[in-house]
């Protein structure tokens, strides 16, 4: 009796080839066949998912945004204020092969959106739900204190989100940027800013949040 | 006799004319066929000039590059510290047609520079030239104790510059973040930050450099 098949299971597993696919060669080498090869299963299964390449990658935008929200999701549950917020900013900057595969598949598909509207308003979607959490971790680290009360959450979020994006695209243009990103957590560094309004002694010190790894 | 040709002019004057089409319709619109009909030139004349569709995309790119160089250099010129690093920051968010323009082609390439080495290159060079004059006007603000001079005037150009291309990427695909930019100079709230460093007294106010114009 053949073995029940979990499409949805399978789905995914394709897909998490074709990002680690595109974190160790880019996205120029993310094909079906590429897929095929590295997977085991014929290109036929996989055609029995993906139509062609581009509908391929669309599901590797797909998991890279509910990779992000999983882990959002995550930090939320098992971190506070501003630990939570950085490990969610930190969540998709390129310093490992995993969030580098997650930058390329989104930047990839920006341009796209840029031009599809469909894909506009998915995207949209994703860069909604991602300022939600920061939001989120901002609210929470003003009501502990963390951040001056003052500040507009959505605001913050949106910028801090832009920030964490704008160098993650820059550092996968510019080797520079790439090397100041690994030296320095530019997150930490204007959060840190933020908290600079409380009254002496309640800022947030430097190192307070490093013993968390991104995950 | 004919007229003589200044071909670097109407190499600059084929690209406007796309940087407009690019503002007012977005890259899908940007073809030969159409700036042939908006400009009165022949496609031709067009083709003496760029052999194809995507060599007329990278004239519109390197013009985009020219026009924020020139600008940049008009700014630190003519403005001072903590006015010229703001006007350098804004000179490529899109908040009217002609920055529209520069952002849509830039991004464009953003995508394609991920996987094609030259165009990285040229996009390196572009971002670092960016990064270059924002650093100037970081160090002339120091200079003048307009920001803290214990700042890394490379590092916080790195994000201030990313601050401002990721909140205009962002922009692009998400009308709230273009109303949110509209309503507020992300920019200027950052840098205040930084200024917020310094004793009372001296930090820059909100206020102060409301009066320049983005040129």
């Amino acid at each position: 009796m053949p073995r029940l098949v979990d499409h949805n299971e399978r789905r995914r597993q394709i897909c998490d080839v074709l990002l680690d696919i595109v974190s160790e060669a880019g996205i120029g080498a993310a094909t079906i066949r590429e897929v095929a090869d590295r997977s085991g299963w014929s290109t036929g299964v996989i055609g029995h998912y993906f139509n062609n390449r581009q509908d391929l990658l669309l599901g590797g935008l797909r998991r890279a945004a509910e990779i992000l929200a999983e882990h959002n999701t995550r930090v939320l549950k098992t971190l506070e204020g501003i630990a939570a917020l950085e490990q969610i900013l930190e969540g998709s900057i390129p310093l490992d092969k995993r969030r580098l595969a997650l930058c390329r598949i989104f930047f990839f598909f920006y341009a796209e959106g840029m031009t599809e509207e469909d894909l506009r308003q998915e995207l949209e979607s994703y860069l909604l739900g991602w300022r939600k959490s920061v939001t989120r971790a901002i609210r929470d680290a003003q009501a502990q204190g963390d951040l001056p009360a003052e500040l507009d959450p959505k605001r913050i979020a949106a910028d801090l989100v832009g920030l964490a994006d704008g160098l993650s695209i820059h550092s996968l243009l510019d080797p520079r940027v790439m090397a100041q990103l690994r030296e320095h957590s530019p997150v930490r560094f204007w959060i840190r800013r933020l908290a600079a309004g409380l009254p002496a002694g309640e800022a947030v010190e430097p190192t307070q949040a490093k013993n968390y790894a991104v995950v």
